[in-house]
């Protein structure tokens, strides 16, 4: 009698979970998402629909998933803190502008955005795992800045951090194109001088 | 033999047009966009799904027009010039911000996200038609602002454009709420400075 090597059924599910995550992402970035199925998801994953059904509910709490192992949890938000605020905003804005323009990354958000449009719960949850955070770690960095005396005191960091994301994502969003490191470096000059100091 | 009054064809083309999209507008509010059909549309404005098919390939052109109906045309993207710069740049903030948190235009806009990022071909049009002329009209205010020193020469219009739109346009794209007369006030004084001369 012989027997297949027997995989516990907690590593089998691990794998199968990683199997969907993978053939989520690889699909966004090949099918159109409105024609984008669970069915074509479980195919391509070698998985039954039916397990991906038992974890998730609809094909936008799948993305969300694959977005969260995409995005490298939460070590990715931390902005850098040379002490040189300039410098530091600056890579930030020339790095998201290099996230936002790379073809795979574009299209998984654009299936994101189409999904948050839709779903309100699923949008809360993207704002609270993935927004919030990185919201969080820039406001932290200006408030760095205002305690060194590189921003006014009484500045509003809140809105401060929509001028910084704010004109990007709507560029991206709206697809109006321009998004260079030129551009970056433009909106980092206006951002600088309408919190600046003096 | 009785005959009904006769409706001259191009008259009659004009009302089902006029239903369709008035339909279309109804519909957009009380259906989840993913779930309204051109069967539904159809139904509401009492005409045949063939007649829509017959002007509109796809649900998404259907509701651009609607949009652009709604949208009243160009009178609508003028920017006020009463020689205060923060009195029309601030009228048109509150004005941007009561707009975006309308729940009908809410609904409607939502819709016009998530065509605008699955068809690329509606994209272009949405630029064009709507996109652009909103952002010359705005271009336009900043530069006679520039002429009469009211912000400084060397300042970057068109990104100085994104600040007075993208921090709202995200806020509501992400659904990250805070949409007030405040707010609109604080994001008016920090592009102000941004701008100003000296």
């Amino acid at each position: 009698m012989t027997t297949k090597p027997k995989v516990p059924p907690v590593r089998r599910s691990e794998r199968a979970r990683s199997a969907i995550l993978t053939a989520t992402t690889e699909l966004v970035f090949e099918v159109p998402y409105g024609r984008l199925t669970i069915e074509a998801i479980a195919a391509r994953a070698g998985v039954g629909k039916q397990t991906i059904y038992r974890w998730w509910p609809t094909k936008g709490a799948v993305l969300f998933d694959a977005l969260l192992e995409l995005s490298g949890g939460p070590d990715g938000v931390a902005l850098p803190d040379t002490g040189d605020l300039r410098a530091d905003l600056g890579l930030f804005l020339r790095a998201t502008v290099a996230e936002m323009t790379e073809p795979r990354f574009d299209a998984f958000l654009r299936a994101v955005m189409i999904e948050i449009q839709s779903d309100p719960d699923l949008a809360e949850v993207y704002r609270e795992r993935l927004l919030a955070p990185q919201r969080e770690a820039i406001h932290e960095r200006l408030r760095i800045a205002v305690e060194s005396g590189a921003i006014r005191a009484d500045a509003d960091l809140e809105v401060a951090v929509d001028l910084l994301v704010g004109p990007v994502q709507t560029r991206w969003a709206l697809g109006l194109g321009g998004l260079t490191e030129g551009y970056a470096d433009s909106l980092l000059e206006l951002v600088l001088a309408a919190v600046n100091p003096s």
